[in-house]
C-alpha cells in the first residue's frame, strides 16, 4: 500500500478523494458508506467519478432475503437499496453482511468498494480482492515473512538480532509490538517471485536461528492454534482454571475451530468460593496466602486436572486491576500454573497496570508456558 | 477529524506527509515509529519539518528503568533512544509502554506524535492529547452523543427512526454497525457549546422515544457494565455455563473492573462430558435433545444457578462452525437461556456463519437478555 486517506461522510469530498487517489494509483480501495441508510454515500460519489448509472440487481435481494429468512426474520424494505450496483460493476460476494463489494475498472484503472465492517471488509478482502489483483499484470514480485514471537519486548529482541544483520537489498525488517507479543516482518523484493522469496526466506533463517525460542509461529498463524495443534499431535487434552482472566483464556483457545478435540472445559473461578468449591483448593490456603499466590496457582490448576480428567490444566490467578493491588502484589501480579502428567509449574509476572492487557498478556503468557513445555524448550 | 493520512516507513514520505498536513490543519497527530528500533523514523522526520536537535531526556531513561524493574527485568540500552525528544518538545506520559508522546508547537501549529500500539496510543490521547486541545483557542462548538442499541440491524432502526425525522440545521445522525449492535451517533454543531448540546439532545430524545427497548447506553458505555450496574444496584449476582462460547461471556462480564461485586464465576462446558459432571445435566437429555438444543440450554443455566448458587445464571449453547452444522441445525444456531429466582427464559437464534461472530453475537444476546430481564422490558 502507497497511500492511503479518509475522508468525511460528504459526496463531494469523497469525490475529490476518489480522483486523487485514482490519479496516484492502478488500484484503488474504498472501505465504508455502502450500508443501506443515508449517511451512506459511498455508491453515490462512484457514479460521478466513472459516470454511471446504478442498475438494479434481482439475484441480490433474492440471496439478501433469503439470508434475513434464515435468521428467522423479514428483510427490511430499506436494503433494497444495496441491490443498486453502478453499470459495468463487478459484484464480490459478502458472506456475514448485507453490503457486497464493488469493483469497477476503466483505462487500466481499478476502483474496489468494500464494506466498513472490520469482518466484512476482512471477509470480502481475502476471498475476492486479493484473487483478483493477482491477475492484473505489472505487479512488483515481492515476499512478505511474517515471524511471531512472544515473551520478549522489541528493544530486547532487537539488540540480539541487530548484531551482525545482514539483509540482502531489497529486504526489509520491521518490528510489530503488540501487547501479547512481536511480530517481525520480512519485506522482501526481488527481480522474480522465487528470488524474492528465497531473499526473504534467508533473513528469516537467520533471525530464527537467534531468537528461535521466543518465536511461536508464522504469518498469520495464531498462539492458541499453535498449542491446539501440538495438543492434537499428542493425542492429549487440556482444561483451564481462570480468575482474573475470567474467561479469556478459554475464549481464546476455543476461537480455534476443531478446538473441542483438545479442549474440554473449564471453571471460571472469579470468586474465592468458587475456587474452593469447583477446584477443591482448601480454604486455609487461600486464607494463609492469599488468591493470588504461587500456591493458589498450583492448587488451581492441580485441581481443575484432577477435576476434568485432563492430561495438562493451565490456571491463571492475578490482580487485573484497577483496584486491589498492595506494596507486596501491585496490580499485574498474575501467578500462572500448568500442571502435567509429570509436574506443576508456577510463574510470577507482572503484567503492567492496565486491565485489558493484563488479563490479554496473562492468557497469552499462560499458552506459551504450554507451548514450551510441550515442546520441551526450557 | 478532517483529513488523514498514512505512508510508509520512509523518512521523505514521513516528511512530505507531515509538510501537507500541517498546511491543512491547525493541529496534527501522528501514529507510529516512536519504538526503539531502527525501522522507528518519526523523530528523524519531526526534527527535520521543525528544524530541532534531539535533546536527551535523563528522567525518561530513570522512569523507563524503574519501569522494567518493576517487572524484574534489565531495561535494554537501545530503549535509551526513547529518551530523546526534539528540543522545546512536551512529553505526553505514557503509562504502559516506553514511547511517550511528543508535543510541538510553532506559529500556531500544532504537532503531536504518539506511539501506534494502539493501547499506548488511546491513553495518552484520552490522559494528554484531549485536554490538551481543548485550551486551543479557535475550536468549533460541537456535541457528541452515541447511543448504543443491540439486538436488531440497521436497516430495521432506519425505517423506524427515518419517518418524521426532522433534526435542527447542523445536526447529523449516523449508523456505526459492528457485529453486536448499531451504534447511532449524533454531532451537532451550534452557536455555542450550550447550544450544540440541545440540538444533539433533542434529536438523542426524539430517537430514543421511538427505539429505546433497544437502547442500553450511552457514549462509551459496554453492555456489560451497564449489566453489572444493574445486578449491583439490585444487590444480585449471576454466573455461567458456556458451551459454544468457551469463556467469552465470562471474559465480556469480568472486563469490567470491580465485576467481582456481581460476577461469581462459571463452567466453560465445552465437552458433553463437562456439562454432565459440572452442571447436572443428565446424559440422557443430551442423547434426546443434543447439546445444542433448547432442552439442554436451560439445564445448563439451572445447573449453573444451583451449583454455583446465585441469583441469575446465564447458559450459551449452539454451533459456531465452520463444522458441526446440520439441515436442521445449520450453524449459527445458538440457544441462550436465563435462570432467574422466579422463571427460566430460552431463546432460540442464528447468529450467523463466521465462528467469531457467532460467539460474539452470543455473547452479547445473553447479556441483553439478562438487561431487559432486570429491566422488565417485553
Amino acid at each position: 500500500m502507497k497511500y492511503r486517506s479518509t475522508v468525511g461522510d460528504d459526496v463531494e469530498e469523497m469525490i475529490e478523494g476518489m480522483r486523487l487517489a485514482l490519479k496516484r494509483a492502478d488500484v484503488v480501495i474504498t472501505t465504508g458508506g455502502l450500508g443501506p441508510t443515508d449517511d451512506d454515500l459511498t455508491k453515490r460519489a462512484l457514479v460521478k467519478v466513472f459516470r454511471r448509472n446504478l442498475i438494479f440487481h434481482e439475484e441480490i435481494v433474492t440471496e439478501l432475503k433469503a439470508r434475513f429468512q434464515r435468521r428467522g426474520m423479514e428483510m427490511p424494505a430499506i436494503n433494497q437499496n444495496q441491490a443498486l450496483l453502478p453499470q459495468g460493476a463487478t459484484a464480490f460476494p459478502n458472506t456475514t453482511g448485507s453490503a457486497v463489494g464493488i469493483c469497477l475498472t476503466e483505462s487500466n484503472r481499478t476502483m474496489i468498494s468494500l464494506p466498513g465492517v472490520p469482518d466484512e471488509m476482512r471477509q470480502i478482502l481475502k476471498d475476492s480482492v486479493l484473487p483478483h489483483l493477482k491477475t492484473l499484470r505489472g505487479r512488483q514480485p515481492i515476499s512478505i515473512i511474517k515471524i511471531r514471537t512472544t515473551g520478549i519486548f522489541e528493544s530486547q529482541l532487537a539488540e540480539m538480532i541487530m548484531p551482525g544483520l545482514r539483509p540482502d537489498p531489497g529486504v526489509k525488517l520491521a518490528y510489530l509490538p503488540s501487547q501479547v507479543g512481536v511480530d517481525l516482518r520480512i519485506v522482501a523484493r526481488g527481480a522474480d517471485d522465487h528470488d524474492a522469496e528465497q531473499k526473504g526466506k534467508r533473513l528469516a533463517q537467520h533471525i530464527e536461528s537467534i531468537c528461535g525460542k521466543y518465536v511461536y509461529g508464522h504469518d498469520e498463524e495464531t498462539l492458541e492454534a499453535v498449542v491446539g495443534r501440538l495438543l492434537m499431535e499428542k493425542f492429549t487434552n487440556l482444561s483451564v482454571a481462570e480468575s482474573c482472566t475470567g474467561g479469556a483464556l478459554g475464549a481464546q483457545i476455543t476461537s480455534v475451530p476443531g478446538s473441542s478435540t483438545w479442549f474440554m472445559g473449564g471453571v471460571i473461578a472469579y470468586d474465592n468460593s468458587i475456587k474452593v468449591s469447583a477446584l477443591d483448593i482448601p480454604r486455609e490456603l487461600i486464607e494463609s496466602y492469599g488468591a493470588v499466590s504461587e500456591q493458589c496457582a498450583s492448587a488451581m490448576a492441580e485441581g481443575c486436572r484432577k477435576r476434568f480428567a485432563t492430561n495438562y490444566a493451565l490456571a491463571i490467578t492475578g490482580i487485573a486491576g484497577p483496584d486491589g493491588g498492595s506494596d507486596d502484589k501491585p496490580v499485574g501480579t498474575t501467578f500462572v500454573s500448568l500442571a502435567g502428567p509429570e509436574k506443576t509449574m508456577v510463574r510470577k509476572s507482572n503484567f503492567g497496570l492496565s486491565r485489558p492487557i493484563v488479563r490479554a498478556r496473562a492468557s497469552q503468557a499462560a499458552l506459551e508456558m504450554l507451548r514450551r513445555d510441550l515442546l520441551s524448550i526450557a
